[in-house]
């Protein structure tokens, strides 16, 4: 009998995340202020968010407990399974043998959800009763919406206005769990409306969603804080969950990866998965070779220079020492929203600086068709966001076959794409684009870098 | 440490379905041909369906074996979890144990997977190379694409016109996974030419469409079968690996319920759930009560007569003994699409004739209610027919802690509502109506009965 889900014992769940940052064989460059430009301190981040998470942000402790109210909120979905996907190998016929763990599984449908909850929770235990975000695609308002409901938060989520009105099912998803949804620029914050008269009609953008969220939370007098989905040192830390479950459960069956892959927008999923494995790297212990596999539409590590940058368009966050296409980039409309992002994660950005990960741009098409032959053979319909990981995986794995090679692979299944079916649709239709970015287009962007060293 | 979570060992999935048949105490009343009033035989049914489920029909055995090709496709998504819905117990300030069967991460997203791969199994051992099938609300048209793909095998499925034009991720996900999905009434048959000819504009029904997919099949020569998602013996038969893992889950904590709840329209995951439980129960070894919770705006069970009446508008089906509305009953437009059936599978009818089991009728705003206040505690957002169940199980969570008795209830989470926003969209704006029956729209259906004994 074949074992195609590969369970972990719950009581096996890591009790601690792991923070790649005390591993580093370098020091990272430290976040400035936008202002100064001198390296920011905890003050400079406590108007918007909590001191338990800025903690974490700058923390040298290698491994960071998970608090039990958190775990409790876990065991809700954790530990997802990882899974043999026997029958897609198979379909390729390759010799490789492929794992992936399924964050699908969770509430939320996504791995968002796990940072989520432990960011409500160190919120909530400093006296905040409500958190204000931005969501493009949905996927983070929806986590931080659940992981709110969980706790007995107040949410609201500056929704961009065009995903408002052509995603209404993800705004009901983010209302039946009890999120405020507001469409964005919106008359509720001074940067709305002045957005919406410096650009009549606008259908808003990630970054303006985000100075609102941002304005609402430092005007707030520190009932309401700002939260973040992906990018900053303590997401990245709170999904390596993911990546520490993984590494047991292939320990369970005998086996370690020659690859590990993951999708990467902000970088928070890749993260997840390959910062356990990037550990066991540097520590010399495997020659694992973790890939971020990112669209051709938006190809900030594989394209963009190392270079210190805004995280937003507005320019009210600290400067961070990243890959980025600069704070002014827009990406084409690509149908995978959440890695539609100009700059990622610094400690993603360190590594690959380093050597110590590498990357891939992929186009959609290829990630819709492997997306597909992943659904007939594994029953699930991924996010066109984990399609990019699949894709890559499937890469990979064909090229085991021409080698011979039995390669082992294991990569993150983020999310499953229920709200995401007008992409399959287009897809199947043959209106999908594969985008050649103009080069005109990459060197606007990089205009907008501030400091390239 | 709390157990959200009871899983199974995957060796320990039932290698047999439990046939409920071979226990009644008393015996069913045959189906009879809808021509001759005669009781039918194997030859009636083998235009439309295999040999080998034809057998499954009238078998009398108690078990049969799971082949071993439906048991590798089982092992994609089977066992699922037992969940302890510790904190929607919390939520209820109820002393009552909650528990549920959580079909809802089949890659379906229902129990209705269940069936689907043993109908295409047993059509495929058979030579047969096409099945077509009719759908409303998406669950089982869904299911059989799966299915279908999982084995090479073409699927069409006729779609209510009205749900293909006002569900189109339903449709765009069918056609995914390799379903041809064909608006009903259509002009690829006889019968759906002449109900055009007849109704000019009209937006289709699951009569109509269940037409066209058995016309399809008895003209085909034997290549194309038609395949049902619910009702039949053999359908409720593949269902049970539900309850008799759900068994087996609850022995593993040291449970046993005191009542077993699913929602009722075709009758097949209340059969699911239930008929191992009403196995004890017949024989002496427990006092479980289980529980069919039904719509209002369709109550089968708690309305109808127990009488022999068609499965179907057209009066193609057989003459089934079951509870029945009447075939020409037209249920009010309730959410739960799943649940809106003029009859009942005769094994669940028998057991409510003969007072093993009982029914409930629910109104749709407290269904949706229980259903969010479950998403909050459990995270996931149910079926809208999944959601009846949720109430039921609530009201005897509720009725515990007004008595002050601990007792011990299991629901089945049939299946996710994240193809459902509409209708949690409608229920948060308070657009929801619930429906009361007309004594004349009862009397009018009752009237399309054609044999009350």
């Amino acid at each position: 009998m074949r074992q195609y889900n590969i369970n972990l014992d719950p009581k096996k769940i890591p009790d601690a995340w792991y923070n790649i940052g005390a591993d580093m064989p370098e020091p990272m460059a430290p976040p400035l202020h936008p202002g100064t430009h001198e390296p920011v301190g905890p003050n400079d981040l406590s108007a918007i968010f909590p001191m338990g998470l800025i903690m974490q942000e700058m923390s040298p402790d290698r491994y960071i407990s998970i608090p039990g109210e958190v775990m409790d909120k876990y065991l809700l979905w954790r530990p997802t399974p990882l899974r043999r996907a026997y029958r897609l190998e198979e379909a390729l016929g390759t010799p490789a043998k492929i794992y992936y763990k399924n964050e699908s599984v969770s509430p939320s449908g996504s791995h968002k959800i796990n940072t989520a909850v432990a960011q409500v929770y160190y919120n909530k235990a400093e006296g905040v009763r409500e958190l204000s975000t931005e969501t493009g695609a949905g996927q983070w308002g929806t986590a931080l919406s659940i992981a709110c409901g969980m706790f007995d938060m107040k949410c609201t989520v500056y929704m961009v206005r065009i995903s408002f009105e052509q995603k209404p099912y993800r705004k009901s998803l983010m209302e039946a769990y009890g999120g405020r949804v507001v469409a964005s620029p919106s008359n509720e914050t001074q940067i709305g409306r002045q957005f919406q008269a410096d650009y009549p009609g606008t259908t808003g953008s990630l970054g303006m969603a985000i100075s609102e969220a941002v304005e609402v939370a430092a005007t707030s007098g520190g009932s309401i804080k700002y939260s973040l989905g992906s990018v900053l040192n303590h997401v990245c830390l709170h999904q390596t969950v993911i990546g520490m479950e993984a590494k047991l459960q292939m320990e369970s069956v005998g086996d370690y990866p020659d690859f590990v892959i993951g999708c990467c927008g902000g970088g928070s999923n890749f993260a997840g998965i390959a910062f356990p494995f990037v550990q066991d790297r540097i520590a010399g212990r495997s020659k694992v070779e973790c890939v971020a596999a990112e669209p051709a539409a938006c190809p900030t590590l594989t394209r963009g220079p190392f270079a210190y940058d805004y995280g937003d368009t507005g320019k009210f966050t600290p400067l961070m020492k990243q890959y980025t296409l600069g704070h002014n980039f827009m990406p084409p409309g690509i149908h995978a929203g959440g890695l539609r992002y100009h700059g990622v994660a610094s400690t993603v950005a360190h590594l690959k600086h380093l050597g110590l990960i590498n990357a891939v741009a992929l186009y959609q098409n290829p990630c819709f068709e492997s997306s597909l032959l992943f659904a007939k053979c594994e029953g699930i319909i991924p996010a066109p966001e984990s399609g990019h990981a699949i894709r890559a995986a499937v890469d990979e794995a064909l090229r085991c076959k021409e080698s011979g090679e039995v390669k082992t692979i294991l990569f993150n299944l983020s999310g499953h794409g229920h709200f995401d079916m007008t992409a399959y649709d287009a897809y199947l239709r043959g209106d999908l684009q594969d985008y050649e970015l103009d080069e005109e287009v990459i060197a606007q962007g990089a205009a907008s870098i501030p400091i390239i060293e």
